[in-house]
């Protein structure tokens, strides 16, 4: 039964030798153009191999490289132009350098697929925009950890469950964030190096025929590495998907941070103001100051990973090798840069221009707080602690009852739940001291946080060597 | 702690009142243009419905309304001119307005908020986007049931476990996915009831303290019903949620259509051949015909649900009405709608010109795809099919220890498994009787095909008027 | 090769025929159990057809009935015994019956697979599941309705990013959540329309050989209607995949309420306590009473969106018809229903109990938030609203820099900003008088609230007829 | 209002003052009693530093000890018994400790906080687990890698987009999936350095306030570094979200191969036969072999990277510390672990157990994969890539054009296409030289693929030492 039969049977949607929609829906130049730059300097790289394997000529491989230079030229200036035909980037630049060089450009493609080609220039992209975004994490960490430094006698209350536990210093909850970034900036790097594996040389499937160098490769392209089997190395993509995940984390924490940061913003908690440049109004009411900038980091942690599960989807029951599905990588990869190198420097000027309400913040501590404090008071005196949590909470009970604060209630109160009680348990309502009973690594005493300063400092020194 | 001091402690990473990232980071004019149509007419019935409470005066609304106009004009033959400043198309269009029109364009806005307009130009877009998306979805099934129609009585292997399990139609099988579509255009209805319902006259978060007529607005807009709560209006997105699942199954159905096809592509297979329109070739090897239009769209079933699954992400654990994370709102549905949009135009190419290679298909048919029918041959004679099941089961081992087709047995070879085996088993191996047994409604004898035919046509018919 | 020499070459994992690991992961009695009772029914009804048809006689029938019907007596009497090689649910009734009946058990899957009683299984399952969450989401909607008739009159600051932006009634917020719920039960029930359709009789993928009437089937175990063919309606999981989301798409709504109760019951706002039945204390520390239930309810979402990933992931790609992976269908829709079960339940508890501080809620109440009703004001008089925006904005600086509220800059103050300010704008800074302005339908005026009950009122009714 | 008298106006689910449904919802016994020796060893090494600080004497923390030793043995022997109110497995323990020695298990939680307790045995239970899994990745490494030595002589066809593309061996197939395996076992032992670190010491949110030796604690439980900061240590569950997300793909590497294994196992391709161990028959077709291990495996990628959506989406927009939504950390690592655990050991029994079937592949090969080889030919005499290319699609077409192969096109046919050709030509169809050719690393040449395989080898050996 010919397809000219079956149309006029069940009719078609088009007439002729071409879909349009199929083209453009094949077609991936609109995003992958991004790589130009990757894609010239693996073709620079790849013309060597094959002069030195005599495949071409080394007046082949100047003409084949200047031509290339004169392309990259065209794309810094925006000047080059993508005609009708030119589906990817690597069909669009190797169409202009024939326009420029003529035959010797038919000799570029020997022994490569854009198998491995798109996959080279990938990961040359990523691994200069891991650089990129490394930066931006340790300039948010810095800014935090030198704020961190400078307000580190600022209390204010910790929460848990979104409800006030115990005194603690505001920098030791700027450094609990900071340091799960170190984490992110630790992860980066593991990611980085399984980006830097030159896959070239894999041809589609099976390897290069020819005798191309794939050392040379590596050292013209400054991979770390070369990948170790053809098939995979053309037709795996954990690169992306780990960089999706990485992505995802990272915003997760800043999701994190910002919905801190939101609370600490609120009128009722009044701890925190945003910088005006971080800060929107309403086109309703003339009062309100938004914290946008926070919403919209919070709000990137969906986006990300939303990349990353439909990525992962994808990936999922395709069989080995090359698949037109792994096209969804690009784009993912593209956004999901774009997105977290906005947030990370949003974030960094978010941290560094907020300023602090300390009086409301100091305020805002209250002598249940402390409800711990008066356990351990007991625990000191060789009461085990169950059972001083238990008179402690009794003495909670009790303030309440008198509707008096807890540092209200008279030793008398305190005595007739504990005969341990005695009149140096004033010394409990101290803020500054509880804070300092946290002296062990970690802890929110001065000294601790000092070292967690130190730590981070050192930390980022070595990260910028 | 003043801000400017805390710059000079641990830096900053900009000067001045404004972050130019913070900016772009907040705009959303880049993608959210797409909907200047629904944003001025959304305007263009809000401001009918100022005059009716006086707000306006008569002549302003005219003014208004014609300036409006001719935005729309600027925008439909792409001269408007986007100015920094318009972070949307709503501050876009009001600008313009201004510009065009002076004072009167100040009116617009009253007793409106961003909050509530932009949700209602979202409805409108998407309500024209889901008739579009439908009316793709039915020229689809409609091939697919036509050709269904046309190819009757072409026989196949079906395959469970991707293992031929038993003779069914090509056409039942065209229809298993037919039906599946079917049942996204319910879906798809279902949602569009629940988009076409008007949020204008909600604000920001409270209603609106004028008399403004929401009846009036709905019938402008043409909407089917006005939202209930205003703080719901204004803050919920479910009508995305929705769409976005809704695409992501739909994808989903498309994703398994395109897997067997793409079985069926294969050389080992070889029951159809694509249109060269519908398959690329390779870079490298020249003897390569891919199915790139089928994995294509398998892919895309992973990218719709990435932005369900982000989407869901952004909307998990956000406090009640507008936050600026709902902004993550409108690049998900519209590239959902552009995926959706291209998937189902390419499917319906691809399904109206594959060609399928009938001779192929029959040979594929085996013996022991009637072992089942063997089995029933003894059900017949009273046998309990648990142990007819047995029997057969037997036979098939019999067969393939002498190294033959199951029908190639002897009956004595038969006989020796069961008794009741006589020399009437051989009307056992006929393909075309096997599968006219299966009458009941749903399955795959012609009859119950025709009937299938017939109802899906009926119900096409139904949603088309 | 042989696989025997192929052992011994690169070592396996277990000799023997089975491995006891494999067996495990391919068994699914230790969940789908729970689906005993339909299975029973839909081999009840089996049997019925069985005998219509003459495959089995009605003596047979009679047994076979009453050997389920004792079976069904021992699992609702937890007796019944699962025995090795009892894989899932099918398979252990089917052995059970013939330890009971003997021969004529035998019978009973003539012209049926497993690909269509368990599919016939689960919808039973699962309609009956959906009615109770239906039945579960709507005494949570009555007791909210309930609830926001009771406390019209409490008024509190209406959000919008987290800030304060409009006084609203507590109502108004509760019915913003209810209305959610609404479109949520909507959806539900189309959902039960899809699960009830009878996929029995479709035979492992092509039909029923037999003359099974499908009708008698569906009337027996009250399906509303019949699957329309037979490999779609054993190979596909919408109506699963749908719940899914649907579950995610509802608690997403509660995650929502439970963030906005958890910020009211901080401290800092106060403006609710929980009930201790859903409180818990801290392990450290005494004074602690946490919104275990509020943030369980919370995250929730993210678990039951969780499970629609995963299972829009596998079947992602799959090809069409049974294959094996989608046994992940059930423990996914099992957990689903135990979680949407557990915190519609919960969440009941919680809003039927908690108490609201009307206090502390009347006294959050600040001025700046009337600032929209202060350029209304001007509005009134025939200023453009952009404009009044603008002078009420400066007339919200004014107040800042001399450090007063809102409504304690004088009259001239305000005539300073405009000229239109007379002595009545005092009766701007009532909050009851702002909160009347919302008449609108939808807004939180006291008629459009009350409305807003009703309309609920009359829509609850409806559901329960 | 009293939520007394609201009870009565709008109803409620349940009198008194515990909500047994609240109370469930809130346990985690059920399943976090898994970690029952995780949390002994804890507790056992916290007494010790509780003695140091002499907040216990030495007979108190022998006490506790041999308590601790009975409590494990009762476990260990399923004596356990749970009661009411043992609503996690800390709680549980640590009753059950009071009841075997009174009066100083009071002192064990004494600093301690469940915060930092619960990710301590969360911590010690996962290294374990890491440990196990990772020995299963490299059993099945192993596995496929002497197969691959054992089977080195094999030809089959390569496949790209689902299509033959070029000869490659069966080897370089299965180490390319083995490959995938060994950065999946890296990125494991990555995970594992960042689970390795204790956090024990942080309390619940500020640290420990006694002389607790943390290095102490580090010491005795084995771990390799101690958390930097309290907040960060107990709010943080990066460790768990990494896990899910290295499952999902690891899996997803498995389904990969899994759909190739499935592919090659269809009766249209028949390459491989699986191990009976490792197949299942149907319910209704006799002659049925079905691949369900392979099904199985295919479905948890979905199942797995499930878990990680859904806990990402938990964890995303909470506010940092411990809240109530970190519970469901642990079933999703439990769960995770179980399933990896099972598919790899089940993966590795049908890699070590499935037959090839030699000649089969060997048959596949068709001269048309050599179109490229015939294309290397006119770039070995000089001709640019792109015009041997289209050469060489020209003689595909020619061959089509005849119905003949292309290897049995006459050196006349070819130099009508090109005068280049000779009656050398006829050395390109030879398959097992055109594998010889790729040698370049990476490449399917005997020698390359040797390469690989003792890599692989060597890089197993470090592995284990």
């Amino acid at each position: 039964m010919a397809s000219t039969e079956g149309n006029k049977l069940w009719g078609g949607r088009f007439v002729g030798d071409t879909d349009p929609i199929m083209e453009r829906f094949n077609a991936s130049i609109a995003y992958d153009k991004r790589m130009w730059d990757a894609d010239i300097r693996g073709s620079k790289a790849y013309v060597k191999a094959l002069e030195k394997t005599k495949l071409v000529t080394t007046d082949e491989m100047n003409q084949i490289s200047q031509g290339l230079d004169q392309i990259s030229e065209e794309w810094s200036k925006s000047a080059f132009v993508i005609k009708p035909g030119d589906e990817d980037i690597h069909t669009a630049n190797e169409r202009r350098l024939k326009e420029l060089i003529g035959a010797p450009a038919g000799k570029l493609h020997t022994g490569r697929s854009r198998n491995d080609q798109v996959v080279t220039d990938m990961r040359l992209w990523l691994r200069d925009a891991i650089t990129t975004l490394t930066d931006n994490a340790l300039q948010l960490m810095s800014t935090m950890v030198e704020r961190a430094a400078a307000e580190i006698d600022v209390l204010f209350p910790g929460y848990t469950h979104m409800q006030r536990a115990q005194p603690i210093r505001w920098s030791h909850w700027i450094l609990s964030h900071a340091v799960a970034l170190s984490r992110d900036v630790d992860r980066l790097q593991e990611i980085k190096k399984r980006v830097n594996v030159l896959p070239l040389g894999s041809g589609a499937i099976a390897g290069t025929p020819f005798d191309i160098d794939r050392e040379l490769l590596r050292k013209e392209l400054e991979f770390d590495g070369i990948s170790i089997n053809s098939m995979d190395a053309t037709g795996q993509r954990d690169f992306v998907a780990e960089f999706l995940f990485w992505a995802s984390l990272c915003l997760t924490h800043l999701s994190k941070m910002a919905e801190d940061l939101m609370l600490y913003s609120t009128k009722e908690f009044s701890f925190i103001s945003l910088s005006d440049a971080y800060s929107t109004g309403s086109s309703l009411m003339p009062q309100k100051k938004n914290a946008d900038s926070l919403e919209l980091i919070r709000s990137k942690a969906g986006r990300v990973f939303g990349s990353c599960a439909g990525f992962m989807m994808t990936l999922k029951g395709l069989p080995s090798t090359y698949n037109k599905d792994l096209q969804e990588d690009k784009e993912a990869m593209f956004d999901c840069y774009d997105t977290v190198h906005a947030v990370l420097q949003v974030t960094t000027g978010v941290m560094s221009t907020l300023k602090i309400n300390q009086s409301v913040m100091q305020a805002a501590l209250s002598p249940d707080m402390l409800a711990t404090d008066l356990a351990y008071y007991l625990v000191r005196q060789g009461v085990p602690f169950r059972e001083a949590h238990g008179i402690s909470g009794k003495a909670v009970f009790a303030a309440e009852s008198k509707n008096v604060a807890l540092n209200q209630l008279t030793v008398e109160d305190l005595s007739a739940l504990s005969p341990l009680f005695g009149s140096d348990v004033s010394s409990v309502w101290d803020y500054s001291s509880s804070v300092e009973q946290y002296q062990a690594p970690g802890g929110t005493a001065k000294s601790s946080v000092s070292a967690q300063v130190d730590h981070l400092r050192d930390w980022l020194k070595k990260q910028t060597q």
